[in-house]
């Protein structure tokens, strides 16, 4: 099978990254298109480029020419879904979500570690609209920018373990949870720094869609995430009105 | 005061009516000016509609060149006023949550009616991340589009006071809220067939807004709402990049 | 238009001081008339001395001769506002709902900063019931009474500017709502120790009762809030009773 | 022991007949000394009512001049246990608590019947604030006053079962709890016609009264309940400031 | 009447202990028949053990063979109280709940205080699933394992009490529940300790069974509780089966 | 890798039908070894049962003498998956869980269809235990006994498509989990009946057993699923006990 896997940003080192990621976990048989929006911010860290990047995200993928069994939308917390939902006859997988899903499997509470505060409410938000939220102990910021945590990988080692600690310590988790994209790949020396299983939402998310793809399930089409009506939408796709 | 009273889809007409309506209950002194995107859906019923409105919204209202003492975004149920607040200093109001606030101060519980019940869940998650959800009773679909809404107001007229009549009797609705930029105008005609207040989203945003600038308050910079970090976006602002 | 502000003790002299508060944020053409109950505590600061002047200030209103356009029940938390709404039939706002209306609007979550630990259930009780509670971060008690507010401004500055800023760092709060009638005026410079938006009950309620009077709103009437069946009420109005 | 049992209203037939109704439950030893109100409504059936007997409630206990073990505060979804308990040294227990508190033991959801929709509201709050209501399935309204359902058993028999059988069979109740005052003695009739137990609160808050008494517990002064502080209170006790 | 008052474990000095304590808060006329399990973990601390002794539990009332009025099931947090309900014609009390619908009538918030960290979920799980979670301030844990806490009393009380202390202190609790069976007998000196009122949850539970019992109440049997279907059900009772 | 697939009763029919239909989803190179239980009901409807037959799954999985990689406990709403993830070092996935994540990863609400209305409340239970409860929008019950749906499979299908439909149509599912082990195989035509996707636990559950064995997670040992303490556990396993 063939599983779209689209960054936020607009840094193709951060796609060939999750993509590697998602490479490493995924079957024999699974092939990983990983793809960069083609407008938008460098990294997300707030409603604006969330959203912004939700759009940047329905734009590629609106525009992608071959074949897909299934798309991960590789942003943690990031708004937009839905919307590829509405687009999208096959499987949409969120790596927030995935990442919950994953966790409350193997833990009773688990925690998420994030980068900034300011993208905290977000992934609340998210988590509580996917019904995720009730055994989430507790969302703790490093304090570190998504450019920061991949410029320099021990220092996000450092504070993403610190955080990961202290919410298995005080706030009872029992798993944690990687909350950036750019926290991909740390999950090793996450755990052992904190002995609780960790969850990196890139891998969750591909290894639940190619569940999903197996299991022969697609999203429900009746209501909510029904294709959108016919209608005029200006300048849609914005990456070919752009000349992109 | 002037206030920025943004229309959701590019439908000149609606922009006029809801600047009408915006114009009628505002206070002496306030100037009402009404925006429309550059971009995006004519209407907006659904989530992929909702994401490029949201940034076709923020997108016209970074792009205005003049002062401005207040934002209202004038969608029912859209996403994006979170991204608005981070840009904007003066207070951001979305017509969603101003007609929930209006309607629990005035009556114990309240019912929406909007136009696709496509919708309805989308309207669900913004009153929920609003903390508005436990006094709403129901959100029940009238099932006319948004612009069969308007095309046919004799229509409009009967089927949303029926679902009116019927949230008051069925769930127990002391309010109901008029759940659709579309129906502005039919409170008069819906309060008299289902006898009970009626609430205008877009004359609950003015007032409201009003309110907060009278107050001298301002949206909290300190971390949710704080403006977004500086980075590269490219081809922001997209109507700039369009050309348009 | 006319607006009756009721306070909820017996103190004249926080009459005046509520009074003086709620005219400076009045708009032009807005007459405030300000209340002090016949009967009743003279601070309130727990459920007894709050359900007596819940029947003090209906008693109040009841009596009064003259015409009014709308009621502000000016104590932080109490009880009493929807006993207000069967007897009148125009909008009654509480200061503990305004407040809280106020906040979420310019913040993501807020903190209540009030008087006495004894007074947080009955506060918690009051935004659960009006439904506002789910993006509250916290209520903190200064410690200090009601008239011990009133009589040492500079010792009330520093406690509540003390829990405003441990309410922000501790709990996340990006606005703070002054939680006693007792801390009207202290917004100013709360709002310079804390650093995020200040919101005073008072202040907030008198701005959203002019928005309720100009959207033309009054109190649903079709159930909970009808006025009282004709029935026998011995010694009421009470005050009358007692020859006061 | 001995049980002060408070009416809400000031019908005094009303108080023997709960008077009657506690005795019948009681065990041997417990004396059952039944209050009325010494001003107030005739019948309890809205907020306005609700407060103002909730002042009577307390004046009564306030101005009571002998020993007593406890104190039952007998009126449906009313106001005021709280002042009580800050007013007693005492265990004091609410119907309506008392009623929830009996019927999530023996059954997984419970229904309340009441007498007016209008009161419906209120019964919700107490049950929320109290935190009983995650299990209660529903509240339905029989559409008779107080006084009607005093008036004529045999309608209020019908009329009561019928909301019963309904509440059993379309809401999933597996216990039916009288919500007012004036079905004390009802609870046979009630449950051959719905097939499930029924509870009545006046029996409930006897038994649960005599409990906390027998196991030596009393409200917890630490805080919320504390009495309240010395201060000037005019025209208290309300009855004595009457000449009552 | 005669109530079974059935330990968890297989320890007969436990039951012993269980036995003394409910005899000495029991009524005149009532006969406590204290009853061991026979099989099953000498301690009950975790989900495994639960399981197994809620089986054990449900054998030893299955063949239990003289009449009895009631069941109270001494352990806190565990599982099966649901499955005796359908087994038992006679009301079931369960202590965890027991205690905390006696706790939530004396005080505002309440905490649990109980034996290992890793029972708190299943304690939480029981008390959300009873309904009666949203007053419960904290469940904290003392780190002494059921059968430490039996062997050293000294021990056990300091412990337990430092940790109502900080319940009281930092949680806001206003009453402490034990929550442990292993903790009955020290409810005097932790009350001591910590100034609010401390709930035995074997206290509590008989206590309401014999006011169950003296309402003439019993267990639903219209659905959820109804007599087991008639089935065949292998090696059942399993001590029969086992030759005990 | 090889998943244990434990039935919850002792119907040999069942565990193979179980087997069959897990086999026809798992990946090439996934055995599935199929248990039944040594002791417990022929079918599993209530809280008595569910309770004996969580013990009887616990002693066959204990029991069993080879390796395996994953556990699939195939009730639905049963007890017990907490206690075995205690007593295994592999992940333990249950099939109302698995059912409920898949759901809500396609469609916005679901219903689940399962037997008798009696076992509603232990599914909702079980549902708001995992956190899954908040995007359910019904349990709606057949009326069918788990041996009858599996004796008659046109009248399970019959039966089972009109809830799904209800469900759909009445309660706003867009997603239809089927809620008993014995409707294993009904998911096409109940899905042709209904228009939306139709989720079978079963198969749900394997293909997240896969997922998690394939990112090499593992139960979180740090608390809640520690292993058992070393302590006496008299007669355990049961089944050897009983000499089976």
């Amino acid at each position: 099978m063939r599983i779209l896997l689209v960054n936020v940003n607009t840094s193709e080192a951060v796609t060939e990254a999750l993509g590697s990621q998602a490479r490493a976990v995924a079957r024999p048989g699974t092939e990983i298109e990983a793809l960069t929006p083609r407008f938008g911010p460098e990294s997300v860290e707030g409603n604006f480029e969330s959203h912004l990047s939700a759009v940047a995200v329905m734009d590629r993928v609106a525009t992608y020419e071959h074949p897909y069994d299934a798309v991960v939308q590789a942003g943690f917390g990031e708004h937009g879904k839905e919307g590829l939902q509405e687009l999208c006859s096959v499987p949409v997988v969120d790596i927030t979500e995935a990442a919950a899903h994953v966790a409350v499997m193997i833990g009773d509470r688990y925690s998420v570690v994030t980068s900034l505060r300011r993208t905290v409410p977000q992934i609340e938000a998210r988590l509580a609209q996917a019904g995720l939220d009730s055994r989430c102990a507790s969302i703790r910021a490093s304090g570190l920018g998504v450019l920061e945590l991949e410029a320099d990988r021990d220092a996000a080692v450092r504070t993403v373990a610190a955080q990961a600690r202290a919410a298995v310590e005080e706030d009872g988790a029992e798993t944690v949870v990687l909350g950036c994209g750019g926290m991909a790949g740390l999950d090793e020396a996450v755990r052992e720094a904190c002995g609780v299983p960790v969850v990196d939402g890139v891998a969750a998310a591909v290894a639940l869609a190619e569940s999903l793809v197996g299991l022969g399930l697609t999203t429900s089409k009746i209501s909510t995430f029904a294709a959108p009506r016919p209608k005029t939408v200006t300048h849609w796709p914005l990456s070919t009105a752009l000349g992109l």
